[in-house]
């Protein structure tokens, strides 16, 4: 039995819980990951606290203090955390208490785990988030950058992973830069849902102290304070959002890591993949392996199953706390690990390699990449699209038995098709014309894909103001907490 | 083999396919619930085709005509669907061909099926968000309601589904209130990303004719083309959002309907259900059984299956549009029915069931709901709040002992375990009195529950002006594109 | 109001369900499919309830006689459902009721709705999983007829997509040939724990009437009745364990169209899928596409979202019968429909499909495929294996430089690597010897590969006796239920 | 970057991979759970090479002896892993080769890590599934052994969450029983599918040395090699298959633990938690929380994300061996440690929870839970059950008004609702009378349950012969492979 474990609430209980049940409980593990943000949510309710006449003057100064000096502990990894403990939140108390005694045991007045761990992990998804913009925001710029130097290469498009019609090279990379740009965008939402304070909610119900649950949440840098206190400390639809968001742009490195394993097999011979991102076999001295690639591929799996994970342990939960909820952190915590390095190693990936532009372009002369401008060329003459399509359709038969491409073809075979065939039909065929010809807005042409550049650029600024605006903000709410003198009243406001 | 039907592509192809593929591979009959808006893109294709002269004027007032008589028979449910053919825009193309000739087989010219299903699927979903918003509207407000009449009613606060503290029973309503408004707010957002138009993006690389898709997109109402053809074709970014805001809500549903069902046990008895919204046994007479909320609880798993299913589908696919994609609808028209018609039967049943306000108060009785206020009390009498909680520990493990409540000790029971208390200590116990001065804000008092109901109040105007403005957009850029003379360039602008 | 309706369990209300609630509780659109098990299994439980007493001979007579009537128009299509009754077993009931009265309303005598749901489900899926088990065979005999075909084939063996070493194409089939088979035994252990029998459990609890269930069990040719009645009407194990075993059928699939969806493309060319399994594009003309391959991939992502959705649903609930249950079904059916179907497509589309081997050899030429025959060489002159992976992979870093293959160097220059090579040197390089020389058990040497071949005969030869057995049983006792006298006692064993 | 560290396959490489690939691409921190099973796969593989003379039969000793050192390292944790190498499989390798040099160097012949790592991981989970197999055992056994003690206790059965019929605790106990059973027995299914060696399949092809696949599987206990060399390193259905016993297995506990935390509520007060299970409240000094229920409730969310996870990671794999597959371990290890804690836990804590036998019997008092019963005499009377189902509900409708029980109406009262009624009527009434009289196979009755516990007794010992019999089987292999004499031919067989 554990009985020499001391529990923040053992008064009522005859006996202590089992050994096996706080190893089974405990959340520490996982959960010394908050410490920080436990201690500078602590010093924003002690300060408020002291400031709304609920405790002492002389009581908030020295819990401040108390706090000052851990929050350097943790920030130095020097921490002297109790693994017998059954969480941080305990860890935290128990060192404030051996320090400065019944001061420190007056802390936790108006307020509860419940709405702690919850502010915790809040915070803590705040940095979460800007992070994995960021690291988000540096892959949209590579495959920017990588896609302007490379406007004029041209490579065959696919659908069904056939060739299709022949684009810019520069225009596949946008493809997915567009998707990384609606990523940020549902992140950058998350987050303005994850900064809410539920610190004062207490256990489920409010507290009758006479809190100022305004001021905490101004002094922890959130948006406001939660308008439900039993929503407070049961609300993880932030967690879950995160999840879903990260699982989304796991999908899209998916999409891309798929195609760059392809790109660099022998097949394709697209793409040259840096040694720097590769590893070899133990058995076959030849091998290359897109290791980086495929991982990360792989991790998309991981994603979904987090999300999974959470939405069905908050499925029929009941109001409000359920120890359940417990569980969100450690799915949470890898989820994002695991999401900033993907794109971090994305990111440099895709800076490194190499485009085999000449094997590209010699790809294009397969699969009558061109039959879609012959077709359009007769809808010019005249023809109707869906007869056009029919001719073309029939003249690539014959090509494939014949086995010669469209541009192979005499005038008086393409005649055969249609007699609404001219000379100029050639200079139709070519790919580079073709890839030039498709101007519509978002098109292929190297004449329009600045179009996206600009607008990519101007997403990209938005981005970046929006997390080092953020990451500003906090860091100076952060500080203002640590420094400013002890509370006694007036001096904090 | 397929020969008789007749197929969009089968000029290139010696033999068609066979009989069990087009079986296999038809969408028909989910994609035939999208005629209406894949007439609506063609009427927009159509008149810009003419606009932009890409076609004669003659032939855009016959296809424009053409579609307007499809329209009308779509919206009677007299489209003349042959389930032969693989999908609804086959059916639409065919009927228009088979009415005008030629000139319908102009149609599809500078566009393809890739951005045809797409636009069709972004205007369809448009819509699906709109009702879905509506349908978390009318659940809010009857949520509201009842909370608005329920202020005073007491029942215990659980944590744990154990007595924690006496709460308002509107608080708890609106606790639900609230996960709503997030849910709603989700929904908003992802509305903006799906009122994009791909629109133009051709197969996957925009068009060789000069085609105007901003013309397009605003005769459609969407608030922009997308950037990049590519993405066009293949983002459903989209419908994996629906699903996932889907699923949260049905995961607020699930916990909102797991306690009803335990609420109208006999254990419990705070709830009536409605005989409206009950069913019976075929072989307990005596049975009534809460099946509008157990299968809306038990909805919810279809709702994270077809989420997963999307993501699983998207995970892994190269750019650009693949088949597997085809099987985006499926799951997100049955998500989407299934969605709204549990909301709208959870409104109904939520107005409609009667809470036992005497047996929630009894409820109050049980579980030592006070002992946070003892405890508070001690503090107020200048105890550290981690002492008071012992000294209120220690009282309850007596009271068990005793079978006793905390307010039938005497005093100096009560002071046994704590020289602080005194007389005045009686006045704190009553649990009126622990929910009266839960006055923090966001707190369960009767005196700051309003607070809620106003910031409620306009979080619901923002959500129904935004539904109903939308849908007025809507609506009039379709009567738009139905009204306006037939295309002869200048009329059209 | 729905008052019209005649639901099975009015007598307790005083008002009937809304018509909203009943659309939305009713299952009929589903479990429709289940006409004609609910009917024979109401057959044998009428014939035990008057073999044992519990209802009068002539009731019995009626009832089997009513049945009787009732199957013959199930199996035409005659049925006479009515929508407005909330399931088949209303319809089934009512049916007979109007047919011969009072006899038919003690039918329900000693079950429930809930034992005669789980019933009908479990003789539903015994058919579905022999009906998979058949699909399943047939692709694996499909895949070892291919392989027995093309033993002498080589294509390049790939690891992380690159070339990793040569391989007979029969034993790349095998691969999947193996998989599947694994596939097939998870089914028939699925169909041993569907095959127990439900029936008598009642509500929930057995019943006092002296019903024989191991007698209706027989009857239906179940091997034994459940153990336990609260088990019996809430046990879905065997439905999460079809669709489990589907998804990881369907992900096998997925894996082998990928390949095939790449395999068909220009870069690998290996394969050519028939035009009766492909489909074109609406604007390309060109275009051919592996619509098949890419629908069974994709169509993976829907049978893992029903499994979610199956397991989501059961997590947390409570014994016994709860509503949440009825929507086992939907997930169920859909899932067996796809799965066969893709199956019976992968086998058409394989069986047809024609192999480019030039094409494949000429691969094997790249990628340094010999490099680890080149290491296990330098090992049998007496270098430890890790110095000889470290020399070949030296060669190769040369052969990069050079732009040669490993057969192109000299002697010289290979014994630049390692003073160990010798002229026999040159008789292990060609790809065909690599393959001819893997003979371990389980190699791709076409003297190992026939092992695979009887290994999988046998595997083949005892599923197939599995599902013909058991088909086989079903159906005599399904027609000894339809065939034999009216139940007068005795003559009914 | 990381030129310092030793790969196994640097020879090929001009550069090293980047330091943060190797972070990003390393399973140290994960597959360092395998080094026993690696040393032991490494001993039974050195013995067959000297055996078949494929290595010096000195070069096999030394090997030999060199891993029994590292065995016995790895045994008392002293295992010098260094962590800057990618896994387990090279800390293994190089830690042999720095102690015997060449020797060691000589181990990798004719294997790959892809079949050692498969081999290893197969290794793992035989143990892994006897584990939880003896934790599925342990809970079975609580469970009977609770039931056995009370037979006679009664209460309220449930469907819907609403009272249903009277039932026998023991009953309900033994329907978990049940599901637990099946768990064991899809388990035990499961041991047999990994119990196959890919050992010697190599990189994907087998090998050119002349290995004996079936002396290697047979010395590590094995049921046979694999029959394919490409599925050998690349099948993981049986983690897919682990993570889905071990899901539905979370489920059922999750269904378990749902009861218990309502259960142990005020309102239903079924049950008291032990205190050893439960834990307290920072804030709220009375609570004492079902927190083992609830999490191991809570806990089937991340099982089912695992499975996700592993599924959407195998989905469109194409073969062989991709590095997506590394990461099967971490699910699969972490659903190992959570399912078998969650077992012991749930075993320990229903061995000590207390049973409220009155609070049981006194809630069948509500609900009208003999109305069936009531139903059943009619019919035993003559009336059709269809028929006396209304006139029942009838009656419990005029009690719902009268508020009275069924058994507390008069004679004359129930005769109104049907004259069939007699004075006998009030033998059947009583709940105890109700449980007693289903008798019926499976029923709840007292007279049949004892068939539970005897076909429960005969799984229980069924199951444990498995586990115990095939770990005596694995340590003896393991301990013949450490204790044997070095390998000089013949005294290895």
């Amino acid at each position: 039995m554990g009985q020499e474990r001391k529990m923040l609430w053992s008064g009522r209980f005859a006996q202590g819980a089992a050994d096996e049940t706080l190893a089974f409980t405990s959340s520490l593990a996982v959960d010394r990951r908050l410490a920080r943000y436990d201690i500078l949510g602590s010093l924003a309710h002690a300060r408020m606290l002291a400031r709304q006449g609920v405790i002492a003057p002389e009581d908030g100064e020295r819990i401040v203090d108390g706090l000052k000096k851990l929050y350097a502990q943790a920030e130095s990894g020097a921490l002297a955390i109790d693994p017998k403990l059954e969480d941080i939140h305990s860890n935290v108390e128990l060192l404030l208490t051996s320090m400065i005694e019944d001061a420190g045991a007056r802390l936790h007045t108006g307020r509860s785990r419940n709405d702690q761990v919850a502010t915790d992990l809040r915070m803590w998804q705040r940095d979460a988030v800007l992070e994995t913009m960021e690291a988000i925001y540096e892959l949209e710029h590579v495959l920017m950058e990588r896609a302007s130097d490379n406007v004029e290469v041209i490579m065959p498009g696919f659908t069904h992973v056939q060739h299709a019609q022949p684009i810019s090279l520069a225009h596949h990379l946008m493809a997915h830069f567009q998707r990384l740009a609606r990523d940020a965008e549902r992140f950058a939402q998350c987050y303005r849902r994850t900064n809410v304070s539920p610190l004062g909610s207490a256990a489920l119900a409010g507290t009758t102290f006479n809190i100022d649950r305004l001021y905490t949440a101004d002094m922890l840098a959130f948006d406001a304070p939660c308008a439900n206190s039993l929503d407070g400390v049961s609300d993880r639809d932030f967690v879950a959002e995160y999840l879903f968001a990260a699982s989304l742009c796991a999908v899209h490195l998916s999409s891309m890591c798929e195609e760059l394993v392809y790109w660099s097999s022998p097949e394709f011979g697209f793409v040259d993949i840096d040694d720097a991102h590769s590893t070899g076999s133990s058995i076959m001295p030849q091998k290359k392996n897109p290791d980086v690639a495929e991982l990360t591929r792989g991790r998309a799996g991981a994603a979904i199953g987090d999300l999974v994970n959470m939405l069905c342990t908050l499925k029929s939960l009941p109001l409000s706390y359920n120890r359940d909820l417990q569980e969100d952190k450690a799915a949470l915590f890898a989820c994002h690990d695991r999401t900033v390095s993907c794109l971090r190693l994305a990111a440099a990936m895709v800076a490194a390699m190499r485009f085999d532009k000449e094997r590209m372009l010699a790809a294009t002369r397969d699969g009558f990449l061109n039959a879609t401008d012959l077709a359009d060329y007769l809808v010019t003459k005249g023809l109707p699209f869906r007869r056009a399509h029919e001719a073309v359709g029939a003249a690539v038969r014959y090509c494939i038995e014949q086995g010669k491409r469209l541009e192979e073809l005499t005038l008086d075979e393409l005649r055969s098709f249609s007699e609404l065939v001219e000379e100029d039909v050639f200079s139709v065929l070519p790919v580079e014309r073709c890839v030039l010809r498709r101007m519509s807005v978002g098109g292929t042409s190297p004449n329009v894909i600045p179009m996206q550049f600009s607008q990519g650029m101007s997403a990209l600024r938005k981005q970046s103001e929006m997390f080092q605006n953020e990451r500003a903000r906090l860091r100076s709410a952060y500080q203002r907490l640590l420094d400013r003198g002890t509370p006694n009243g007036k001096s904090l406001v």
